[in-house]
Order: C-alpha cells, then structure tokens, then sequence
C-alpha cells in the first residue's frame, strides 16, 4: 500500500486488521474519485485566493488534477488497493508528479471534509437522475393515460372486483406518483445542497479559508457553516436521498405487482414484450417476467441501506470511524435504485394491454356502486340505498362500462382525469431544476 | 357493536375473528375523531352546493356534527369499542339523532376517502407541530451559541482529544441541525399538502363532486386527484411524515449522547438540572439521567414505524385491508416523537456547562494542528509541516485555548460563528409557515 | 404517584418530565405484572432460606403477595397510572398491608433483575405458545394435505403456470413449514431459560443468594450467571423470541398472499367461510377477505419491533434507562402476532378448494417438464430433450394431472408426500415441551 | 454471455435489461461456486444409481467436475460475466469438455434446487464459522476473567459510577455472551440442516430420485421434504442465519462501545495495542482506536441485510426472481460479520487494562448500596436502610474496592464467578459440532 498519509513514522501494521480497516473503501471510492478531484481544485484554488498557495503553485496542482481526471476517465490511472482510499491516491499521484508542491493540496482541509465534499456531490447529482427519470417515467404515463382513457378495465378493492375502471385512470395513478417523487426528490436536493467543504476534521482551521467562493465554484447554494455539524450529517443526509428514492421504488413496487398479476394465465390482461421475459432451465414451457420481479425487488437494498445507516448513527458528535461504513450501503442502494428506475419509462411505453380480456372481467355487480349513489342523488338516504341495491344485483345486466366511466365526473376520476393539472406540476419540476 | 354499516342483514359474526379485524381501531381513531367531523362538515357542505343534499338537510347535518365535536371533547361522547371505527361512529350517532337524514352523510365517499382525509389532516398538523419544536430548539441553541463562544471546551474525533472547540460552536451545532431539521419537515409538508376526500373507494364515484370548493374549505393546497393513486399513497405518505420526524429525532440521539457522556464522572462537563435526574431503587448514591437516555430512545419508535409500514407496503394497486395497519404505527411513532422532542428546547435552556473542567481537559498536543498549519502557511508542504510538528509536540505547552479559537476565521468556525446567516435560514421557515 | 422508591425526601418532579419517564410503563407491566408477583415469593422464600428474612416474615410476604394476584385477578387490585411502574406497585402494596415487614422484600434485588425475571417467564410462556400454535396449525395441515393428496391444482413459479400440482402438496407445505417454526421457537425457548433474578443491578449484592433455589423454584433451566452480562442481555433475548415469532409470520404472509389470489375472481381455488370476509362501506356488491388481509400485515408489527429493539441496542455495557424502551414493542408485538397465529389452524380447517376450477387451470403445456425428462430418461441428453419439447408443446393435449402427480415418486413430491415424516418431527416437539 | 440455458432459439436480448436481470450475480456465485460443484457430483452420482445415467457418465462427469474445482481454485478457470451464473457455468464447461454427456447433468433438477442446496451448505459452513469464532473468543474472555479476578475497577449503571466491580467480572460477561451466542449459532445450524435439492423447481420430477442417498452424501442431517417449501424456505433460511449472526454482532458492538469509552483520555481504562488504532490525516497527535469503531459499525450491515430479506419476503408461494435477490445481502453480510468475529479473540487476547486508573475511579460513595445491605441483613428493613444510608455517605471513606468485592458471594458475582459452569457449557458445545 503507497505511504500512509498518517504515518508518523513507527505505524505498526498489522495485515489482517489493515484488510479490515481498509474494507472495500477503495473500490467504492472509484465512484467519487471524480467528485474529489473537482473539489480538489475548488480547494485548492481557495488556497491561493488566500495566498497560502502561490497562483502559480495553484495552477500546477489544478493542471495536475485535471490531468489525473483524464488517466482515470481513460483508466491509463487505476485506483485500487494500492491506496488506502481515493483522497490519499489523489496526493500520492500529486506528490509522485510534482514533488514537493504536491504535499501542499491538503493544507486546511481533512480527509473528513474531503470525503464529505465529494459524497455531496455525488448525492446530488444521484438525486438530480432521480427527478429525471420520474419526469421521464410521468411524461410517459400521462400519454398513456390519454391514450387509454376510453378502455375499460376492472377497479379492485381487497384485490376483487369492485367497480368499473380505465387502462386511463390506471396510468394516471402512476403519472401522480412518480410527480410526487419527483418533487420531493427535487425538494429534498435544495434541503442537501450545501457545502461542507472548508470545515476540516470538524472543528474548523486556523485559516481564513474563502467558503464562499469555493462554495460558488462548485455550484452549492450555500455553506454547511458549522463544523461540527457537518460532521453529525453524515449519514444524516445520505440517509436523506435513500428516503428520496425509497419513495420512487415504493411506487415501482406497486406497478411490478400490478403487472405481476395482469400478467398472470388467471388475469392476463397485458402482455409483456419478449425481452422483459426470461426462459426456465427446467420447464421447455415457460416465459417468465422477471424484469417485473426484479423492478418489485428492487426496493430492497435501499431498504436494507436505510437501515443499515440507522444503525450506524448512534453516536456522539464528532467523527467517528464508523461513519466510513456509511458508504458502501450508499453507493449500492442508490446504483441499484437508479438502475431499476431507469428501465421504467420504457416499461410503461411497451406495455400491451388486452381490450377484450379486461371487458370480459366487468360483471354486472359491479355497477351496484353507481346504482346506489343514483338513488342517493335522489333523495333516497345513502345507507338505504346501499341496502336495496344490494337487493337488486340482478336488475344491472344491461348497463355498459362506458356509461360508468362517463359518469364519474369529478376531477380526477374516468370522466374528468385532469392530465393537464399533472402535466403542469410536471413543468414546474423541471423548471426547477 | 353498534351496526356494521356494511351489513347487509346476513353478516355472519365470530366474535375472535371480530376482535381481530377491529383490532385497536376504534381507540386510534380517537386521534382522528376531530377531523373526521371536520372533514365530514365540508363534505356535507359541498354535497349541498351540487344539489345532492338541500341546503337545510346539510345545515341539520353540518350543525349535528359540530355538536359531536364538542360532546366528544367535554368528554359526554365516548368513542369506544362500542363502534367498528370512528367513520362508523359518526355515521351512527347522525342516525340516532336525525333519522333519515343522517344516513346521508356517506353518499358520495367511502370510509377508504374518509379515513384518508382525517389522517392526512392530522399529518399536516403533526408536521406543523414537529416544524415548531425545531424552530423552537434552534433558537434557544442559536442564543446559547451567543453566550458560549468564548468559552473553550474540547474537540473530539474518534471519541479522542482532537483540537480546543468552544461550548459556542457545539451550540451552534445542534442550532443548525434542527434548522435543517425545521426546513425539511417544512417541505415535507408542503409535499403532503393534498386532498384524497372525493376520491372515494379508490375509483371515483358517478357525482360531480365540488372537489375544488371542499380542497379550500379544508385549506389543502390542491386536490390528490387520482383516484388510484390516492389508495396507493395510504402508507406512502405517512412514510414521508415519519421520515421528517426521524431527520430530527437523529439530532436528538446525537445530543443525548453528548450529554450522556458529559455527565459521566469521568467527563464531568455538564451538570443536569435535578428534574432530569431520577434515583435508583437499591444504590442511595445514584442520581440517573434518564431524561436523557429516554431521549437517546426516542428515535427508536419512528425507526420500528418506518420498518413496520415499510413491511406493509408490498402491494398491488388499490385499497387493501393491510392498510388499517400503518394507522397504528403512525400514531404512535409521531405522539413518542414529538414527545421528546418537546423537552429539547427547556433542556437545551437548561444545560449548566462547567468551564473549569472543559478548559482542563484541553492538553498541549492538542494544539498540534495549528502548528502544522501555521508551518504550511509559511510555505512548508502540509505533509512535510504535519511530521515536523509531530515530532515536536512538548513545544506547545504555553499555547492558550483562547489564541487557537480566535485563529480559526473561516465561516462558520469558532471566530466567525455566522449565527446571522443560521438566524436568517430560521426566520424563513416561520414566514414559510 | 405513590411515593418513588428511590425518593430520599428531596426529589424535584416535573410533571411533563414525569409524564415522560414514566411513558406507557405501568400500562405494560399488566401483562407482566402476574410474573413479577411469582418472582417476588421466590426472591422472598430465597431471602429466607438464607435468613435475611425470618421464616415468619417470608410467610406472611408471600400470603400477601398469593393474596395480590387475587385482588390483581379479580380487579380488585388495579394496576394504574398512580404507580411508578409494576415493581414499585408491589412493594407499596406490601407496606400498605404489612409495614415494616413490606418494606424487606427489596433486599438483594434492584428493578434491573426484578423486570428482568418477570420479562424472562414472560418470553419463556410466549415461546410456549408460539411453539404450541404452530403445532396446531401443522398438525392440521398435515390432515388436510392427506385428504387433498389427489385434487389436482396448477403448480406456479413467477406466478406463471408452470406444472400440475396437488392440494395435498400445497398443505404439506404449510405443515413442513409450521413444523420448522415449532422447532426454531422450542429451541430459542430453551436458549432463553437462564434466571435473572439474583444479580442486582448488574454487579450482584454483598449476601449469599440461594440463585440455585430460586432458579429452581421457577423452572428456569439454569442461572444466567454474569450480573454484567444479565443487563446486557435484556433486549436481546427479547430480539430473539420475536425472531423466532417473525419466522412463524413469514409463513403466516405467504399462506395469506395465497389465499389473497385464490380468493380473486380471477382465480377462484377457494372459497372462504363467511366469518372470514366483511362488507363494503360503499359498495354493496362486495365481500372482502379482510381477515386474509390482515393476516398478511401481521409480520409488520413484529417487523417494526425487531427494528425498534436493534436501534436501542447499541450502548456501552451495564444498564441504561433506554432498555425500558423495549417492553412496549416487546409486548404489542407477541400479543399481535400471537393474535394472528391463534387464527390459523381454525382456518386451515375450513378453506374450501374448488376442484373442478383448480383443475380447469391445468393447461397442456404444463406437462412439457414431464415429457423433457421422460426424453431425458431414455438417455436423450437433458438439454437435448428441453429444446426438442419445447418445439412440441401441442404434442401434450391428452395426458392428466393425475398421471403427472402419480409420476412424481420421489420423497416428498405428490406421489409420496412422506407425511409419516413430517407427523414423526411434529411429535418430537411436542414430547419436547 | 455464453448460451442461455433456457434459450429456445428464439430470445430476444436487450443489452440493457440483461445487465439488470444478471446484476451481480455470477460475482455473488464466486463463493458458492465450490459448493455447487460438489452439489453437482452428488445429483450425478444419485442419477446413476437409479439409472438415468449409466455409470460411466456419472464417472466422467464427476470427473470433470473435479477437474473444474480445481481448476477454479488455481485460477484457470474464471467465473465471471461471460456466464448468466455459476449454474449455467458449470452445465457450460460440461458440454464443451464433454459434448452430449455434459448435457445430462441437469436432468431431474432445477436452477431453482440447484442454488438453494449450495446456499444451504454455504450458510451451514458459515455457522460452523460463527460457532467456531464465538467458542475462541469465550474462551480467552474465560482465561483473562480468572486473571482479572482481583482487580477492582467501577461499575457503572447509566453510564454513572454505581458500585465496585472487577476486571474479572467483565471479562466473565462477554464469555458468558459468547457462549450463549455460539449456543444459538450452533442450534440454528441444527434447524437448517436439511437437503432441498431434489426438489426441482418447486414440484419435484417425475423421477424416484434417491434424495436419502444424495442426502447422506452431502453430509445433511436431513430431506427438506415438500417441494413448495423448499422454494418458500429461500430467504427465510438466510434470514435464520443472519440472527445468529446478529446476536453475536449485537455483542461486538456492546464490546466495541465499552472499550471506545475506556480508551478516552477522561476514562482511560485500557491501552490498546498500537495496530488497532490509525493516525489522522490533518492532526499530527491523533492515535485513534479505529477498529474498535468499526467493530462497533460491524453490525450494520446484518441488520441492514435482515431488512432487506424481509422486505422481499412478502411473496405467494413458489419461485418468484425476487428471491434471486437475497443473494447479495446474504453474502455480503455473512462476509462482513465474520470478518469482525474473527479480530475479537485477540482484540480480548491484548487489552491492556491499567490498574491504577481503574482504582482511582472508585469513589466512596459506591459503597452505599454494600452499607444499605448490611443494614438490611441486621433486620432494617431494606427501605428504611437505604434512606439512611443516603443521608450518610460521608461514612464510607474507609472501605476498600477488595473488602467489596470478596462479600458478593451469590453465584456469578465478583466473589465466585464460576467460571467451571461457564467452561462446562463450552464444552457442551465443542462436543456438539
């Protein structure tokens, strides 16, 4: 392993505690190494604003960052166990490349507002992919929802047959949905969006360091200014965006079991294109949707994460070595969460659904609801109504889905979807972006 | 049990499988009564303004249930097991004193709406409540921060002596902690801020319901308009309140924790007023602080919600009976949380820190990374300036506590606390109220 | 509040801290109250065996205590909010009636191993119970798998159809599964019978307790020896009887999600007795399967506790009052889980599967898995055969269900269910008990 | 990827929505893969003897699949991405080392059987690990008890100081922890260890296949016998094992938490070897006990992992693509914790406590409770006693920390630790595996 930046000298090393202590954070730093490096040269360049680094020495350690961006984009630089974590291969490379200059780019700041910094960062743009692809999974619902508003289906309550619904009605629930997340995705990046930057192993430097600017540089809409407290959030707003995206898969969950029945031999009312189906080993017979399964799966791990940083924040304020293991559940949760998200706009524009076979599933009884709200209207007291319709299934043979979907008239039911209502939250998220 | 409101008259009845349905219901409700009756007021109100009801069936109706509203609060309306729920309650005491008329308060919702509205009402408020405590905890922080930043106490890190802090910025911490705190359940609740009454079972119903009149009379910000989606979001959004309330109750371990190790014998920082303290039943010497270990406790009930709602959320579209069960959990996570959370502020008043015992625990050593950094500052490379000082750290016995907290000018460190800025983020939030 | 046991005279009460502290807690100690009573005469009885107290004095405590249960029986005893807690009630009890001689059942016990103790038969009766409720449920399982070992139903993975299957299959699973459940609960019941009593606070007392005596006086397999590790424990032996509950649910969710779809119109397997399904408030056509649905949610609770347990659990040795916040989850979720285990076997008894329907389900392709082996056992490789079915599903019209589930010999399949098996571990458990 | 095995010719692949459905998983095989192979050869070997495959087919399959264990262990053959799983790898080395015959090796089993029966010896090989790690570390808690016998350090309740203890009786509780959890581990192995392969994919085969012989083969205790359950024991099983590990996790952390405190420079109770603790990377006097921190993190990601099966686990009966997903977690986590267990027997091995410090902290107000019992065995009623002592504490300067220590007498206190029942039940267990 290169140098440990801590060691003094005398650091006595013991193999197998070593492997513990390192873990996998190495690996899991490759997703940052990029965000550190940006923050790097915000930091440094703060440096010299304050004249503890010449502009000069400032533009060489920049030149030499930017550079080491490229090797690693293009994988001519690879960071893996030969270093602690990413933030010491960043200054062994620097210190390999320029020497003496090189020992001067952690001047002010610690390993812990480094990490911070570049977590940020990635929670942020992870949060902006969120927002994307619930705008995306919603535009394409609230088309589908246009297109399907004529086409009956049944509605159902304890999963039996309630009342007469619209393959329109069903993807307007999911464009509502992922609007909702998208806007507290949204909401909840503005509530994340500070600097943490500046404020060292907690306690701050005997600097005049310029947060300000290097708060602007790198785009945050303000500085974390305590920092000590920056310190108590980590965990804390990480734990923030896995809530964010634990909203989103909620909702995925709901639409995989949905299909996951219509897709059944006993409902089968929609199809699902081939390449959402995989074959048995066993059984030359089937096709299997396990797309639908893995998307109803998938909210698991962010689950599993949310947990397992609860579990690590249980602790007195300050950092605490603990706080290291927040990252590996972080990155997992919020990967895989974007991964089965990023399939669902396409789901939703491929999905068939059979006109024939949902009709077929509206029976009569099912019209009771109308017919007793009927009577209602005329003057019949409801829970009279209720008893005599009961009565009387029989009497509703000769009704039509269509006439039920008609009459339901208020915002947001069959008759009256409102798609314009959703479409114009919709713009404004993005606007907001 | 007063009569099932969905009893056909051939309901067949198990008095153990009765138990087990009604479960703790009717108890619950006694949370959600008062805006049941409310929620039922402009329900009435706008049935009466399409004509469903005349304008004086709904003023009998609308007068009636004012009237419950004040004999359940004086006491003289019990809402007991006598009642399947409250929604059926209400319905029962509208008939017995108004006949016929009273059984037309259900026309045009279900009990799937109903319950949704009372809880999302209730939600609101909780929210409010959790926004106010925060508000409240973070100025008494913001003006302790004031008072205590010029007086040193010890940083840690890894529960280690680290760097001389000051009882002002640990302060200053937890101000902005709550802030933070403040401003998410703040928009939190704007994200909650909808309206499922009208949307009845799930799937609307064949009446023109004057959605956009009863959404104002309640003083929602929009109407939930899908119908689907508004019985999809049971649970949903109850996740998203405790997920606001958790984000604080974190806070409020860290600070018990804190707290829990000041008052040790061994650190001896803090000194807790005598109403935090209880005695043990056999050791005569003790004096406990089991306020604050309570406190340490208290995120534990939201954590066992979170999970508890999570596990019930794995379902298709559509009510489903699962669902009652997250009323529960709700209830009582958001009554432990708010709870605790209302003794932090008086605490936070209360807390007698002990700047004798802080300064004598600030050693020398600790004064070490000054050191590296005024060596950096003077052009030696950080690396090369953190062996140095390493090497030499009995040269900084005649630093002082006061020097080092003066040096650190960077925003938001113990020179420069910016209390201004996290007052002015404060004084947003109640505006934004 | 009847005066604190701890009180030295000088206590200052609070009334919203009080309110805090002492939470629920007397409320909770009703279930555990019987326990603690028992506890209390063989502490007592121990007392005397080691003369601390006279044989008199522990003759007359202990009638008092005998007559206490009675009174707490009866109602006549009421164990309220004017007590601190449980513990505190029994000992102002005894003094109230005896005086002095009250005030001598706390020597060489604290509130730590005194809750403890009643906690622990608490557990150990709840694990009983658990273990004796899935024997049931097992044992009728068995039974009905017996009498529907040749009713064909459809066999499913992914929910698609796969092959043809048997009810008798379907039933020997629930029995194999519920036999799993009585055999984890019966063991973890005997790796939780250590008694507590007998070591204080968590660092013993200065007398020579009869523990051997006392631990035999109430069952217990043996002492639970380290005061230390006493305290430590508390929590996590509680996690451990709610896991061994968790499991027995798990299986309780997936019969109830089977049921949930066999119960749809769209599957029709089965037809549930009327006390298990309950009406509309809305819609007068419908019958709900609520029971299945809360059956389904009944992991919940005993979810949401486990997690609530494992937040507490992170602290330092020894007690801290945070432990106290484990008995209401500890409680609410045995009584809720125990509530929906005592359904099941009953409802075992009387589901009725519709035969013509389950067999109607059973299409041709589903023999294809059949005829691949049959290929596959006339020496054709495997993969071979899979391929050449595949390409042949319509070759399969005229086989049975009945010659595919009499074809499947191997030990446990539907020709050979191996009830005998299942029927010889269900009697092992109950000699176990 | 090399041929799907379930491909008739006519897949349709999407690059996209392959990576998702294969995600980690060929990784994840990488630790079954071993135990898949010998699962492998044990079906062969069963095949032969009921004929579907001669005996010199099972000879040269077996053959190779020893070949291919081997040549996996020397890193010739790679599993990775060019396969759907290790399943799929092992059937696709068959055929190419062995055209036609390699295709016989999946006859009479499913991929459904085929991982659950090399998951089952995995999980079993990892309790065996767990039983293992825990006897270690009781062990050596046993030997430094017996050396720690007589050094008195404080005992704290609430973090408080309370009474005199002794290194010996801490030492003696996490033995006791040990035990108890190795206890557990070892009985859980017991609940598990039955063969699911022979199963198929939830239906058995239409087969006699010898499931005693492959049985007994591969070391089982037991047939899991009915089909339908093997599939639904998928993830609970896994779950089962991860409480196990919990438990002991769960005592990780109370020893983790104890020593970060003990090692503080206001406790400074212990002295940690110098490779348990790191340095900063911006405080030249930082040493910081950084492994003890993570120790204390290591049960994060069982807890994290119990959540994450349990939030899959909410399915109908059969396989369901969902469970694929339990892999990960499972892994992951049985890896991580074992890891941790792993460091604590030297970690307990090394401890340095420091005698001096820990007299000091016994103040002479710990001794009240000794003097209230002392009372109370002279026939002061305990009550009155401790009121009394209260009032004198100034009485107790002269008592020792010894004198205290050798009066608790009862079983397990600080006088008579009985290490030789703990040891015995050591033994019990060692026997057992």
């Amino acid at each position: 392993m290169a140098g440990l930046i801590w060691d003094k000298g005398n650091a006595t090393v013991d193999e197998r505690i070593m492997r513990f202590l390192a873990g996998e954070d190495v690996l899991l730093d490759q997703a940052l190494f990029t965000y550190d490096i940006r923050a790097s040269i915000a930091h440094v360049r703060g440096l010299s604003r304050i004249a503890v680094l010449t502009a000069e020495e400032s533009a060489t350690i920049c030149h030499e960052l930017t550079q080491l961006e490229q090797l690693f984009h293009s994988g001519a630089f690879v960071l893996d166990a030969r270093f602690e974590d990413g933030h010491s291969a960043i200054e062994a490379h620097l210190v390999e490349q320029l020497g003496e200059v090189g020992k001067k780019v952690h001047t002010g700041r610690s390993r812990n507002d480094q990490v911070l910094v570049a977590q940020r960062l990635y929670l942020l743009d992870a949060l902006d992919a969120i927002v994307e692809l619930c705008v995306q999974a919603a535009r394409i619902a609230l088309e589908r929802a246009d297109l399907g508003r004529d086409i009956p289906m049944p509605g159902y309550t304890h999963l039996q047959r309630a009342v007469p619904s619209s393959v329109g009605l069903w993807f307007a629930a999911f464009a509502e949905a992922f609007i909702d997340d998208a806007h507290f995705a949204s909401m909840t990046r503005s509530c994340l969006d500070s600097n943490p930057l500046g404020t060292a192993a907690g306690y701050g430097v005997n600097l005049a360091l310029d947060r300000e600017g290097v708060t602007a540089e790198l785009g945050f809409a303000r500085m974390q200014l305590n920092p000590i407290y920056t310190q108590n959030s980590r965990g804390k707003f990480e734990l923030q965006a896995l809530m964010a995206l634990n909203q989103c898969l909620l909702d995925v969950r709901r639409l995989a079991w949905d299909l996951s029945l219509f897709t059944t031999g006993e409902f089968d009312f929609v199809t699902l294109p081939d390449q959402y189906t995989t074959g048995s080993s066993i059984m030359p017979n089937k096709r299997n949707p396990d797309v639908i399964e893995l998307l109803r799966a998938a909210t698991a791990p962010t689950h599993g994460a949310i947990n397992e940083l609860m579990s690590l924040l249980s602790l007195p304020s300050g950092y605490h070595r603990d706080l290291q293991a927040t990252k590996g559940p972080v990155l997992r949760a919020l990967t895989a969460g974007l991964d089965a998200l990023a399939l669902i706009p396409q789901l939703l524009a491929h999905l068939e659904f059979r006109p024939a076979r949902l009709r077929a599933a509206i029976t009569p009884d099912m019209y009771a609801t109308d017919r007793a709200i009927e009577l209602a209207s005329e003057g019949v007291p409801f829970r009279e109504a209720y008893r005599r319709t009961a009565a009387e299934l029989d009497t509703l043979a000769d009704r039509t889905p269509e006439a039920s979907l008609n009459a339901r008239t208020s915002p947001g039911a069959t008759a009256d979807l409102r798609l314009d209502l959703l479409e114009a939250r919709l713009d404004q998220i993005r606007v907001g972006l």
